[in-house]
């Protein structure tokens, strides 16, 4: 895979609606809510063959309806445009 | 799990839309058409979920976007209402 | 569903293994590692199918190949029995 | 993605154990059986993230514990390197 270059949260977050910047590192974060666990789980299925497919995953925690969603890119320690990707990937589906 | 009368394919479609009667056997059957593997596998996954819950598995053939599915109720041989219940899930899904 | 009786995390952990209870509250934690996100995805769509069945969900954070899952029962802010079926069944799987 | 020979069913049966010559057209088939559904479906789950990284994805029927595979390359009507290569990854998962 090609390298990336880090852009950062604050450049990234220019680009995506309703995401926020982790406290403690270069990290996007959000929150989905769905009306039960299994509407939460599809939305993770079809976020799991697209970071499959990208080979970039998401770093995630699932509350029955609720999933709430981190993304870095840990080979340059920071957000880069693969993270800006597969935020929008995900707001489409949700 | 408590005993299930048999309905029949005929009485069954009177309550549901877009589904028909198979050929060889007392069944229901329809085809779902979605956007791209993932949608269909996504549908899948929460059908998956809703027949463990209630314990009653369609059969189904899928190929890239389509899902072919075949409702049954294999201990009376036949349509039950659990195959009317299914199919009406799936219909609120798709 | 029936009520269940809150046991707690020290007396849980006697009947589990690899199970430690958390610091904040009443509740069993386990980390799971797997060989890669296919592998651990795939045991949390066969713990979600379980969840499903028994109505009893984990909170639970996947990062790759590992999954950290909390058990607790909300209904009673603490441990019960059905926390216990839940672990037993993730051991089982993994 | 590149273009990809049409190697036939035969030769690819020489590199595969326990596949099959479809009857109708070049294609490759196997029929998994598992314990019970929820380790079915866990198995589709993983050929479907798998399946969606290559881009070339199975023909396939569940009916409970039971997957029947069929895989052909539809853009050269017969079977590729790409049916071998997915035949051989679900053998190592099954």
């Amino acid at each position: 895979m090609k390298q990336v270059q880090r852009v950062g949260a604050a450049s990234a977050l220019l680009l995506l609606e309703g995401w926020a910047a982790a406290k403690d590192r270069d990290a996007l974060q959000k929150s989905y809510v769905f009306k039960n666990f299994s509407e939460a789980f599809a939305f993770m299925t079809r976020v799991a063959l697209q970071a499959e497919k990208i080979d970039h995953h998401p770093e995630w925690t699932n509350i029955y309806n609720r999933v709430d969603v981190t993304l870095t890119t840990h080979d340059v320690k920071g957000v880069t445009e693969r993270d800006v990707a597969l935020a929008s990937f995900m707001d489409q589906l949700a």
